[in-house]
């Protein structure tokens, strides 16, 4: 049975596509108003990331709405990280356990594939090139702009759904309402994406299956493999200071930059200097706020509500878990809007704050650790804690990446806790057969029992 | 010399005024544009606290412009805190050695005092209901709106002095140029402003030279006395909850509870009904950004670059320190803006972080410790500290209150030295003579010498 109540979702990207599929489900009618142009009849390109890392958490909303078989054929499995060091030499560190691994899947192409999945329900109409200009949050009237036609008009739906990302309207306009509580925080550092191309034969010029990084400290780079054979390499640089985005003013500077510190993708990169000096850079941000909801009429969700910086690659994910909490809260409460939109932001603010920190964090594990042997040999000792002791240990980043029962404010809590006890443990390991010596299965065996 | 640079001051509040004339007297023409009427020819009331604590960091600003000793007539010292209890007990904690004491002012008063010497010099001008609707950040185009005549005009000053406070509309305008961190978050907290006559005699109604404090452990009422022979009280209470001001809803629910929780004060406030169920509602929201300035042509100080909750009775006293740090780098660096703007939010920044993550602090002092035997007991062991080790240990209250030397940052790092100490000891500690047990004092000869 058809539902009465008119329910409008701001933003026709991931998030927005699946959660309208998700209310279609329950029975409601649902307009999708979205920015930009259909990204499935125009090139809509600039400004967001090429490709995406799928783990767990988005796969099981990707289940829910039937089109994961699909999505994996499209999708290149990651098994491990493969730093690159200053003279090409290669180390590695596996994801999780043999089998496990994230995904690189494209965003436009999963974004078309949920598009049409929306357009196929009766009770989806979806609208592009509807720019939100004001949302009056009292009434909910939300002045659109037909940037086709350039001509505004308004909407008032019953419930509010905003999906409309990291710079959402919907947002600022309860940014005006009394006490609402925000935060935006901007890495100094910004990124711009470059192109290793396929190989002549179209095959991948760098191991398929795993994310690549070249951690240099102070920076990095890294790339994913796409399914035409090309890598999208990701360069995260300081705005200012020696060397930074600033700095690498000339062609001649950036080749010989790229020749010392990139010398292996330096060498696959025909289109360095002209891809580096006409793509935008992009900004690194994080955005915390709260409430999310404003009087059982309009809810945040996805970036809107939480945005963060792309070093978990669980920005997608974590919106995807979004839609999948509140589908089940859709289940429990019908209609009853308040309850679940306060039960929501209750129950999500503690998870997307803590992935959010754990993302800033991460950022200095790839640009940084990854590129030290005694942070790859607590790697390595890490897997054998978690092969002695698989109840009770379990490495963080499996935690957050390949455990999507466990809510993201558990996963952090607990590899705080693992943090102490391994750091402990390092005071008496100089090499991986350390592992075995008395003292350090002892101090196992008291704190993991 | 008068210099040939425009500068415009948003905000003719207590740190515009100040601010004004340190630009001045380095030789600037100066505009002054201010929101609301001239406050010395109409009464303006509503939305802000009547009464402001004034302490050594605020004074040695009012002494640079010979101020001090008029003001000072006009303030009334508060040496220790006063605790009231249910039952009207009181029980008392000095602020520090003998003969310090923060100010109760008047903030109108002291407004009204800035303004007259702002208004003699020649070369300010004062520009009353001028309110700023937009500023160009690019070409420092300000649109104001004269709400005398309800007419648009537009400014383009050199350089743009925002002292437009907490909810400042040219730090709005700044919040739209890339990657600007910002920060808003409010307490569920609200506050409630109620009065205590003066007697019939003219005199106070309670011990004059104090901070008047009704502990209530989720909640609070503080009391300053002013110069008529009243207090203004200040209620801390929660927004929702039980009790809160959602619970409190008719004048016999308020006497009830006022009666219960406040019986002392709640005798000395005949309006007390009609003030609660009239007066606003005040919001309690700390404020952080970051950059302060934009390209050397626009600065933010006091409120509009760090508003702070008022606990620590420090948010005039940090708007005044920058202004004194602001006047040695305009002599140090002349005309460099860029630079005296650069150094500025660099030196300054991490001082106002740290007064406001104190300032939040301080309320779960003020409405919970102080209330606690343990905790009076910890203060006059940290006393005896201080006397027996007077270069080694000053209270952190101290620190930040009377010791205008030492920036809010460095205050808050060794409070934090000192109270890992004082967790330590307070383990030994059951009494006041205690302080004298061997253990005692070895640990802090070992620690503070």
């Amino acid at each position: 049975m058809e539902k009465t109540s008119h329910l409008s979702v701001m933003g026709g990207g991931l998030v927005g596509c699946l959660l309208s599929l998700y209310l279609s489900k329950q029975g409601y009618k649902v307009d999708v108003y979205e920015r930009r142009p259909d990204l499935r009849r125009h090139d809509i390109g600039g400004g967001r990331s090429i490709n995406l890392a799928l783990s767990d958490r988005g796969w099981r909303a990707l289940e829910t709405i039937g089109i994961s078989e699909e999505i994996k054929k499209v999708a290149i499995p990651l098994y491990r990280r493969v730093m690159h060091d200053k003279n090409g030499n290669l180390s590695f560190q596996p994801y999780g356990q043999e089998g496990q691994a994230i995904y690189s899947v494209s965003r436009g192409g999963l974004n078309e594939v949920l598009l049409d999945l929306a357009e196929a329900q009766p009770s989806i109409s979806l609208h592009f090139q509807q720019q939100v200009l004001e949302v009056e949050v009292n009434s909910n009237k939300v002045t659109l702009l037909d940037t086709n036609t350039q001509q505004e008009h308004q909407i008032q739906p019953d419930v509010i759904f905003a999906a409309d990302g990291a710079f959402s309207m919907v947002r600022l306009s309860l940014q005006k309402t009394e006490r609402f509580n925000y935060e935006q925080s901007y890495l100094d550092y910004g990124y711009k994406e470059l192109t290793i191309p396929p190989a002549a034969d179209g095959g991948w010029q760098l191991e398929k299956n795993a994310l690549h990084i070249w951690p240099r400290g102070q920076y990095m780079m890294i790339a994913l493999p796409n399914m035409d054979g090309s890598f999208t390499c990701t360069m995260f640089f300081p705005y200012a200071g020696n060397p930074s985005f600033e700095s690498l003013q000339t062609a001649e500077d950036l080749e010989r930059f790229f020749g010392e510190v990139f010398p292996d993708a330096a060498a696959l990169m025909p289109d360095l200097a002209q891809e580096f000096f006409e793509n935008p850079i992009g900004t690194l941000v994080t955005i915390k706020c709260f409430p999310w909801s404003h009087a059982g009429k309009i809810l945040l969700v996805g970036d809107a509500a939480h945005a963060i910086v792309p070093f978990y690659g669980q920005g997608m994910n974590a919106g995807f878990e979004d839609c999948t909490v509140l589908r089940n809260l859709l289940e429990q409460h019908q209609d009853d809007w308040e309850t679940i939109f306060k039960t929501f932001q209750d129950v999500r603010k503690p998870n997307t704050d803590a992935i959010a920190d754990l993302a800033v964090y991460n950022f200095i594990e790839m640009r940084d650790k990854v590129a030290d042997p005694r942070f790859l040999l607590q790697k390595k000792v890490e897997a054998k804690i978690t092969a002695q002791y698989p109840d009770s240990w379990l490495p963080l980043y499996s935690m957050v990446t390949f455990s999507p029962d466990l809510p993201y404010a558990e996963a952090l809590a607990n590899g705080q806790r693992q943090e102490k006890i391994m750091n402990a443990l390092m005071a008496h390991i100089e090499t991986e057969e350390d592992y075995d010596k008395p003292e350090v299965q002892q101090y196992l065996q008291a704190h993991l029992t």
